[in-house]
């Protein structure tokens, strides 16, 4: 079995969806002024560095992060190398070799490059999936979708109404954004996705894992 | 292939440890008001819930939660069953049934039972491990070891410099803590752990799945 830890490192200078903050981390207790133990708190985005969003992200009354299907988290995955510079199509999905039966689907682009640069700020020409793709993944029976940058939709598209991102949650596909995938190679992998439960959260900060077995 | 998910859902009415307050979300998008998406802020304490300890939480200058190995957070685990009223002892674990070469050890006992009520407040006089246990499992190479209350030591050890803790944090044994076992049968399982990965971070929530092959 050999771990790959796709996860983005929470720190304070990491790059943010414009408008949000990063993670602050403060003291609770410490050692060091006489407590008997170190605690602290944390506060973040609950979209900040690799995250999950659940449908309730762009539905109102939709399901909330707590509600996300366990069996939809964990499971075979495939990761996909796609090495073009537009955003991700069906047609291209429809030659990319989709193994028959997959359920969870990683895109490795040329995005996960840009998180060897812990200096990086953030990036709005980021590679995304276009509305086809999602329509497509939907059909497929996709449960669970990952992208290697802070989103799965190309950068403005509030305008639009969000078409990827509403179209594969009214479906109830997890998506999963800010894997770092730059040291994976495409194939075959078991994926875990492990956001925190929070009740009626909006979305979550997740540890992700790929596996090889 | 069966998934448990063991952790507990994150609310605002959990019980904390003393001292210590329950998360809070507040919004910072929402749909409703204008925003293009539902987004929030989590504040919530490191040791909140389901969670994992890293030897910073003891030891100054130690590694962070960040730093704990990815293969000791997943692997094969061994969930024990524990019906004694005392807390676990080493005697107790040598007539355990430990499995020969088992790194990864929970242990289930009554205190899975008050995370049936959700409105439990916090209890102190939950079971833990006592020393001998603590100095027993690191003998054997344990490098993971997980409790169903909110330590995996007896409540009011500070007075006593928190020997279990140390012991196993000065061995770089991973603690997780919080964990849900009230629907879980003793036997082997793989774990997935998977805290955040805060940078230098005293503690993290975690979301830890057990999983049946």
């Amino acid at each position: 079995m050999k771990l790959h830890d796709v996860t983005l490192v929470l720190r304070p200078d990491m790059p943010t969806w414009p408008g949000e903050h990063p993670p602050r981390v403060e003291p609770l207790r410490r050692i060091a002024r006489g407590d008997g133990a170190n605690v602290s708190v944390l506060t973040i985005g609950d979209h900040t560095g690799t995250h999950v969003d659940p449908p309730l992200h762009f539905i109102d009354g939709a399901d909330g992060v707590d509600a996300l299907p366990a069996d939809a988290l964990v499971g075979p995955c495939q990761v996909l190398g796609y090495e073009g510079d537009d955003h991700i199509s069906q047609s291209w999905l429809e030659g990319a070799g989709v193994a028959p039966g997959i359920e969870r689907i990683v895109f490795r682009t040329r995005n996960s490059a840009r998180w060897i640069d812990p200096d990086a700020g953030f990036d709005k020409d980021f590679l995304a999936l276009d509305e086809t793709a999602a329509r497509w993944l939907v059909q497929r029976g996709i449960r669970l979708v990952g992208s290697d940058y802070l989103s799965i939709e190309p950068f403005g598209s509030g305008k639009l109404g969000h078409p990827v991102h509403v179209a594969l949650l009214r479906a109830g596909v997890v998506i999963v954004e800010g894997l770092d995938l730059h040291d994976v190679k495409p194939g075959p992998y078991e994926i875990v996705c492990a956001p925190l439960p929070i009740r009626g959260g909006t979305g979550s900060p997740a540890r992700v894992f790929l596996i090889e077995r």
